[in-house]
């Protein structure tokens, strides 16, 4: 009995997962995600409550196994440039990861499981903000904000592939151009963690 | 009438402007647009073409006022960061273009005014691509990922704002949260651009 709960809910979240990376919260409904499922709906607002928690498990369940294939345990300064490709390389396996964020970026409300992400995100600036006090990443940068960027500088492909198509002159799967992609990503994450990286005397 | 014809145009830009940035392009339809206007749909189609033909047209037009608003005519080292600063501006002040971006973004069609667009940032990455051979820019990192990287910097803010306040800790409009995010970002853009900013020899 437990197991087939279990089976339920997986086949919701699997259902809801590409619904939403699809077409948004607000473009889909509990409705079409229970069909998809296979399941009555009832149930989904029984293991789920509704359309917002549901959105909120799919996406942070999607981060956390974002976060065990690429986090570093221990951040070196080598490790930024590689925790910035790896992340490159997964959001490039998983592009509705990041179709999801954005419809959640562009739905405005807080998430609804913002503490938990919070926590783990806390983790990270915390490893970041301790490389910096040991020296092997710059601290010019306050630790959160290295953080956000660099995860901009691995994700951002993937939230306006038009953009980088123009820009580049290539489509990202042209020959060779995830490879140099990715190849310009580490370096640019690398200079952000560089110590003493500005040509120019420190003032 | 000419002038009539004109102030028609600019009302339905605007209020598709509101309509797409709000809604996306799915989200919203062109008796929308057309009513928020208060004009008549069929002049909305015998101006734009279709839905399609106006958000590219709306998001071109605002591309093209941030490049104005924003771009340095000759890049220097120092623009770089100084770029990535202004953009970041540009997008506080104006949100909706963000969302614009991203909903193309989601769409997932190529843009119809793509070479138009693409002629304006061949421009952009030839002046990188100069200041890199001018010895002003590192030339590590190919001219057109890095401007695309910088861009990246500046406006991940506004895609992900919920990201941003979990990493950082700040809503966007805490007290000195949009200066300190605005310094992080020009020092970023400059590192980025720093002449040999790689503290180990380079190989």
């Amino acid at each position: 009995m437990r197991r087939n709960v279990e089976e339920t809910r997986q086949r919701l979240r699997e259902a809801a997962y590409a619904e939403f990376a699809e077409h948004g919260i607000d473009g889909t409904t509990v409705t079409t995600i229970a069909a998809r499922a296979g399941i009555n709906k009832e149930r989904l607002y029984a293991y789920f409550g509704d359309k917002d928690g549901l959105f909120d498990e799919v996406l942070t369940e999607a981060l956390e196994e974002l976060s065990r294939a690429v986090a570093p345990d221990g951040l070196r300064f080598d490790d930024l440039g590689e925790f910035a490709g790896r992340t490159f390389d997964y959001y490039e396996q998983h592009p509705q990861l990041a179709r999801l964020l954005q419809w959640e970026g562009l739905r405005g409300a807080p998430p609804v499981n913002a503490t938990t992400r919070t926590t783990h995100y806390d983790r990270k600036v915390a490893a970041t903000a301790q490389a910096q006090r040991d020296g092997v990443i710059d601290d010019r940068i306050d630790a959160g904000h290295l953080m956000f960027m660099v995860i901009a500088l691995a994700a951002w492909w993937f939230a306006v592939p038009q953009l980088a198509t123009m820009l580049t002159g290539n489509n990202a799967d042209a020959p060779g151009e995830h490879a140099r992609r990715r190849a310009s990503v580490v370096a640019a994450a690398q200079r952000l963690a560089g110590v003493n990286p500005d040509p120019s005397p420190r003032s």
